[in-house]
């Protein structure tokens, strides 16, 4: 079993906005997902991005959104198959361009947002996005949320020959079936520090933890998805981080 | 000496708004400069143009712009050279994804609308572009304006080791030094057919022709940017893919 | 009983592109409801449209839209009732400068494409629309979708103390409700020339028509869309308009 | 002498991006130029920052730019002066439309960024922005950049029938002829907060004041330009409101 990784949602500003500072939490994980300009993201801050990731040794994914600057790529959006495999396309190759400059290559792809949701339930649209993978290079990885069971993705990803990387969240409390609570749900979001590490030294240990009804889940994560844009979640990202070395 | 290619700006609709009928001249051309989002263009757009040059033969160069579709790309934009090479290289990626989907790969790099203009004045603009293409893949031609003396970006583009394409305009009237006349001047776009005729194939076949003051000018070029968004053009460029083919 | 009026969206260019010819169609109809920026339209546009309806004598409408340029607004984005409360605002007091600058007063709101869609069915949103009329100006009217049953928008719109307009659709056909037909359904256009002014007719003398299973349908409409983007549909304009200007 | 006003560029986040906090400012200021959507500011955004100047008494001014999002508003584009009247017309009005909600009006004009400037150097433009201003609402003013000599606007204002306003700054050094320093120039901008404060108060009673190159300066201002977006910006504004109130 390899150790967990780490992902953390990066360069997500735009023009004169700023939003988190990665230079805090980049030498603090392993994969960095960049915005691409449709949710956050312009070329400059994406050039910065890309530097600041090969600066620390950092693995570098696409993070491709609905194009939707105002909602921060957070709504739904209703765009059939075709389009959405076009989005994604445009975005992970504008990505690529800094990597290719810099001398490196685009890792993964995770979607953001919206239409990372979407995925979960929409099977055209997960198969749009795993097209877009394949078609962009012969063995990207898709990262997509891991379940429960995770059967349909993988038997859509196996179709589409594309690999695929599972990530989890220690800071959302989940449901049975290992979907994320909704936000509106009370205890949705773990604010506690403690609880965050144990379920993410859970999850990267393979064991189960609890879900909203306190029942055991068991999740197969290759990364966890971190936060770095407040004091404190840098605080539990610096602990994690630590805990996840002496392991 | 090379048979002179035709290359025309395509792919410049956005969302429900179209420009022109891509579908007519692209069996005309041998170089489709398409949009790639910052002036016109969305992906799904990108996507089919790049299917329609494929089905064709064309060979697909990126059309990259200042960010500003409100003024369709020709409004200049006070911009780094940090910046327009992040942008240029943003734009040359998207586009090339759906080459690379497709199979096939850019084939060059045509700054479109004021960007385009800037760089036949502006030394750090244009090196900032030639970086963007050096970097991007080596041996990715930039496309720029030919002019009298093209000493200067020859020699920028050699210590860049970027290879050039000249391009020439048969609609357009010249100043003596090979720069295009302002459109504001009278004369400065040429209207009769024999007349655009007559300059395509002067500068097809290496010979002068008459500047806007009716003296002789000769400009070495590899490439003729024609029109082909109205009924007229076409006609035009119908009859200068007939006169060419027989050279 | 008031003639029925004509009602046409215009103004929905944006920066180098156009939408259909409405210097055509704007001395055939009587109400202009014009792009706001958020689906189409830019100031220079509203500007000049403003001008036209004016020198024709058409009255003004705004014509609100989510914000999606490049789906044309068409497309339902997920917005709070807050929110589109604030877009619509917005949007509203865009247009009513260019009115105020040219000494008239915008006459009414009708909300586009996917945001007037939602309004038949989402009581929040269409309160939200409703207090934006009432909060920009005492009186100002909304223009909504006549259906057989228009009891719900009657009530809404009388707790929020807006006039109502009710508009109806010659060229498309009904459900029995008075609901459009999703244009997915067959036969849920009308394209021949003779059933449209037939349905348009019968609308305005307060009669029934047949809708999309055939059976009798009663609407009670103040106004008619119509189009005139192309040569077929302002021929039909044309007509229904001298077939209305003899009745 | 009506004692000088405070006023602060605000409502300039975008979506999920904020830029200072307006909370702590807006007790401490008289005017809030409040963006519009071209350079920052959504429609939500723009209804909470008039509340929010409603609740604190603050007057309301509309602070329209240049489409550019992604500059900030900071650099020029180049438009027409017909293009520029309709862009400031729409900014003003869908601003006012808040306003009008709230049962307030808009104060004044002031124009941002690269826009401001350019009417430093520009006839044609600031007759745009005072038609816009003039046509929007008799009587409506416009906030101009005090200088040493200000004959040339108050002409042009004359001629339109607009008042103006002059504003000052405390934290930036003055050429001779009391245009700003560029920033480019080492000392144009002040950080000393005793020197902000004592051109503050020089500003503020009509006293001359050091010029970059330690000449004495007097400028006739109405209003004094003061930040609130970082802690030092708060706490010298917190100062020069106690200074002044004293006065």
């Amino acid at each position: 079993m390899n150790p967990i990784l780490l992902n953390c949602d990066m360069g997500e500003g735009f023009g004169a906005w700023r939003m988190g500072d990665d230079e805090l939490a980049m030498p603090l994980i392993d994969q960095a997902n960049l915005a691409c300009g449709f949710h956050a993201g312009d070329p400059l801050i994406m050039a910065r991005s890309v530097e600041l990731a090969v600066a620390h040794g950092v693995s570098i994914g696409a993070h491709p959104s609905y194009p939707d600057l105002q909602g921060f790529g957070r709504r739904h959006l209703q765009c059939s198959p075709e389009e959405v495999r076009a989005l994604v396309l445009y975005q992970v190759g504008a990505l690529d361009a800094f990597c290719r400059a810099r001398g490196c290559q685009l890792a993964y792809v995770k979607p953001h947002g919206a239409l990372y949701n979407d995925l979960v339930r929409d099977d055209a649209l997960l198969t749009a996005v795993l097209d877009a993978c394949a078609s962009y290079r012969k063995g990207l990885p898709l990262m997509v949320l891991a379940l429960a069971d995770n059967d349909r993705e993988l038997r859509l990803a196996d179709e589409a020959d594309v690999p695929l990387m599972f990530e989890a969240f220690a800071d959302r409390a989940y449901l049975s079936d290992g979907q994320l609570a909704p936000r509106r749900l009370s205890g949705a979001v773990h604010h506690d520090p403690e609880r965050i590490l144990d379920q993410a030294l859970a999850i990267a240990s393979g064991e189960s933890f609890a879900d909203i009804d306190g029942k055991p889940l068991r999740l197969r994560a290759d990364s966890l998805c971190v936060h770095g844009d407040n004091p404190e979640s840098l605080a539990v990202l610096r602990r994690l981080r630590a805990r996840l070395d002496a392991l």
